[in-house]
């Protein structure tokens, strides 16, 4: 396996995939068409708006980015691509369409076969076992909550520490996913907005300059540090 | 119909229920059993532990509160119930319950015949179309996203105004219910903790001393005042 699991596409104050550039050009070395997967559309824009961008925040890499909608056959498309990008936006609606364009079992083959993916919010959520742990809204309604299990655990992606200011009553994160552990037990590791995990053949190391947050079932939540292994956690 | 459908059980700095005693004493007028929907289970506690917590929050109204998991036949407990409360937690947990026990039906009717129902958080998102605005993380799949429609549109409970000094790049709540307005037609009340709807054989009426945000497919969001009438938004 060869891929890019990262928290978020965009740093504060920075251009989209822009502190990725470094690991990027590694993740993609050799490699002259992406294939970009769209279907978690942020804020609804259209696959062909999403490519566009996408091919805009790659520019730096020279290479070809094609939708994965400009193709006939989705599995196919998939089969066949050099190498896989999957952007953010809604996980419930990227679900939905992998499921529904049939392409869920070929996209874990390939990724299992060594095809190198990068995975963005969203396009990160579905390498783990389940979207349980996302925090997006349910705006359509998936045929299953069940994802590729390219890593043995789930991602919190854009992961917030509590504010211990706030007046608000609303669960924050750490509350959410303890909640998931009543009920599941995966581990769950909470990805600060910067950080990435970098999995190349069995090993899943975290990478990017801050500490990562891991949730495990009856377990208190503990802080890792960049370049810690996950290879373990299951 | 005769409900309170609220944002939130407790608000900062206040016990739980306690904002909303002159509104249950109403509400909850001439009855001596509170029958109360615990499946939501915040933070994943049990339903005993739930069903407890609600009669201490109700004490003031010196009525028996009984848990719906005291009953054999959970939708005979709806019918038979002289009044009904639904706590908050987790929405996809209450509605995958509502599912499995058979209740969701039963529930529907009674309140629509005049059964008093008090929803809090989660107990107020199933009083929409649909759990498609939830703030909740999808901790286990439910059979089905559709809910009560006691109310001709969805609710976002805890609603939260985005905070301009935030870096943070995951989406705002009003950039999510606008990507939910992409993939479906049902308006959205962004109810702010304090607030809560009053239903009342025809009437939906915003109560509370808070202003709400209303979402319609298309259109720019905007504010509504107390006192607000809902009738005639779907």
């Amino acid at each position: 396996m060869n891929c890019i699991i990262a928290s978020t596409s965009t740093i504060h104050g920075s251009d989209y995939l822009a502190y990725l550039k470094e690991p990027l050009q590694n993740l993609y070395k050799g490699v002259s068409q992406i294939l970009f997967i769209p279907y978690a559309r942020p804020g609804g824009i259209s696959h062909e708006e999403y490519t566009a961008q996408a091919q805009k925040g790659l520019a730096f890499l020279n290479v070809e980015v094609k939708g994965i909608h400009e193709f006939e056959n989705a599995a196919q498309a998939v089969k066949n691509a050099q190498a896989i990008f999957t952007g953010g936006g809604n996980t419930f609606l990227l679900v939905s369409q992998l499921y529904n364009q049939k392409v869920i079992e070929t996209l874990k083959e390939v990724i299992k076969q060594g095809t190198p993916y990068l995975g963005t919010s969203a396009g990160s959520n579905i390498c783990g076992l389940t979207i349980g742990t996302t925090n997006d809204m349910p705006i359509v309604y998936p045929p299953n909550f069940k994802t590729l299990g390219i890593i043995p655990f789930n991602i919190n992606p854009h992961y917030l520490d509590p504010d211990p200011n706030s007046k608000h009553k609303g669960e924050t994160r750490e509350t959410r996913i303890k909640e998931f552990h009543k009920f599941n037990a995966i581990p769950v590791v909470g990805l600060r907005e910067g950080s990435w995990l970098r999995v190349k053949n069995n090993s899943i190391i975290l990478e990017g300059t801050l500490n990562a947050r891991v949730f495990e079932q009856n377990q208190e939540p503990y802080e890792v540090e960049p370049n810690t292994s996950f290879k373990d956690l299951s």
